[in-house]
């Protein structure tokens, strides 16, 4: 057989688990330093340990392990897999960080199918009887442990056992990461409040709130570790900006045309918490272009409604696709997929990984969840 | 002369104006940073920038300083002591993210008489007239910048020029003080609403809250980068934890019976937030004792009072003293003080480390500001 080996590994096929087996060893180890501190503290954190591991795609671990297997990390080397695993594992703390103070924000009831950690405890305060106002404790854990998370984070890829020259070459990425992510997420609550929702605004959000956080850096953060060249770090951010941006155009999409039972989110919910997606900028855009301001109006009433109707969300749907939102949205994704992985074809890269992250491309930027 | 040079350092003396150096130079690097992202994210950390700048008596660092010069850090050894003073000035990030978080979980207005964090914000919100709710703007502002300070801690460390094997024997203190201040923010939360006051579990949120996090953790950081023995370390450790917990408990007597003028905050602030302080906590003990459930009722009566009245402060404050309880606060500082002492006695220190140590350990147990 002439062709390169291009099997995958068995970590490889099996990499949401080993990275659930390591967040839960890692959680379980700090539950204890915490109950040493204090039991209370130590039920606090099982709150924060229940959350990180009931659920998830996992997505910013994978990413980053393929971007280590990328650049020629070796799934057989055993010294290294099990640090590696646990690098990457980390992201999803910087991630549970992220969810639980994005609910505080933005004052959501339910994540997964479960009261989120702000509202479970401003519950428990009232289910206890305790004295002061109850969202307030809500508020004051939720945010406490939110930042609990994001030091977790670091702390677990600083004892991952990795080597001190690779996790010093990882710093770029890692820096980068938590600055890009924190800027987006601040644009973002910016963009709601002026209610301006221009493509290129929209676009830059989606950059660095998600593209940046979600595939760019945690891909440049596991070639770093792996040691990888300039081209081959440059190559694999370009396909993460672009696959990254189009992951969250389609969240967009989902966000306004998401089946509930599918999504775990109430229908119509970036509507209602009046996001100006890409999507919504393209309807506006179109509309004006089109001399339809009463689909522009149709649209923007729409926005920030806490209590959105059926109807109204039904009416907002058809106007996004007879304006050709829906379509314009679509393309632009196709396109993005496309650019992203014209991007892996420049480089050498090791062939699992290249198929892997092929493949990859089109699971987050086609998935209907 | 037979004595050893006790001369302090200029670096020693100016010790403040370095950090706040270093932190400029730092926050305007990282403006620039943020500018390379969005002008308007650049904004927003130029109003984190000038709240680190402006003000606090930068503490953390100054006893993280005397950690490394009390370990044989060498003032004169002008290729550490840039990356030293970089290191330590990046605690005074993370009291940043402390006091921003905290006045939001508090809901205070006024810091350093300027307004908290998150209702500038909601100021600059409502003056734009900008849609959504501006308390809610406010709140995410307050919330993502202070993340910010705390991910930025950790890179300015990361960054400060500090060799690989020096970062990673400081890992130990960095992640024992970060879930530390947490648990212990958490702690103080939760015994406010609980309503628990008992003098064990009120002095607990001091040593972790305060102690670990502003004495012991920092020097055990500065003694950890000078590569201190074990020995050093627990000493200045139990210094730390003593000093430490007198220093809230002068805390604690300023929140009720501090000069608003000197301390920047509201008369009785920590009455009107319901804190469950040590002093509190002697109070109720001291009234149960003497079989004054009236006293007791008074105190309870004034805890979480949003709008304190003046007379009702002046009778608390009487009633504190004429019970004992500020007696024995003001005594239980005296004898952490002289244990705390007694630690340094016990090794064998720099000595002018020693003498600053010595005094530091009164100026912050003294203290009226």
């Amino acid at each position: 057989m002439l062709e390169q080996q291009v099997e995958p590994h068995p970590v490889d096929s099996g990499l949401a688990g080993y990275v659930e087996h390591e967040l839960r060893v890692y959680l379980g180890r700090q539950r204890t330093v915490a109950a040493d501190i204090d039991e209370a503290f130590a039920n606090a954190v099982t709150a924060l340990s229940d959350f990180v591991l009931t659920g998830g795609k996992r997505i910013r671990p994978i990413f980053a392990w393929w971007g280590w297997r990328a650049a020629g990390g070796d799934p057989d080397d055993l010294d290294t897999v099990v640090p590696v695993l646990r690098a990457v594992s980390s992201l999803e703390l910087i991630q549970a960080c992220a969810l639980v103070q994005d609910d505080l924000m933005d004052d959501s009831d339910m994540r997964r199918g479960q009261p989120t950690v702000h509202v479970a405890f401003a519950e428990q305060h009232r289910a206890s009887g305790w004295s002061g106002d109850a969202d307030r404790f809500g508020l004051s854990a939720a945010l406490l442990l939110g930042d609990l998370a994001l030091v977790w984070a670091d702390d677990m890829v600083r004892t991952s056992g990795l080597g001190l020259e690779a996790l010093a070459r990882t710093n770029e990425a890692w820096q980068g990461m938590r600055t890009e992510v924190l800027a987006g997420q601040y644009l973002d609550v910016l963009a709601q409040a002026r209610g301006a929702a221009d493509l290129r605004s929209s676009e830059q959000v989606s950059r660095y709130k998600t593209a940046a956080y979600t595939v760019d850096r945690p891909l440049h953060f596991g070639a770093s570790l792996a040691g990888a060249d300039q081209d081959l770090i440059g190559a694999l951010r370009r396909y993460g900006v672009d696959i990254g941006i189009a992951f969250q155009l389609r969240d967009d999409l989902l966000g306004v045309f998401g089946d509930p039972a599918v999504t775990g989110k109430p229908a119509g919910d970036d509507l209602r918490e009046g996001k100006r997606t890409p999507l919504v900028a393209y309807g506006l855009e179109l509309a004006a272009k089109a001399g339809e301001s009463a689909s522009a109006e149709l649209i923007e009433s729409a926005l920030g409604v806490e209590q959105l109707d059926a109807g109204l969300l039904e009416r907002v749907r058809e106007t996004l696709v007879r304006l050709g939102a829906v379509r314009a949205v679509e393309e632009r994704i196709d396109r993005l997929t496309a650019s992203g992985l014209a991007a892996l074809e420049s480089v050498t890269i090791d062939p699992v990984a290249s198929t892997r992250l092929g493949e990859l491309a089109l699971e987050v930027t086609k998935r209907s969840y």
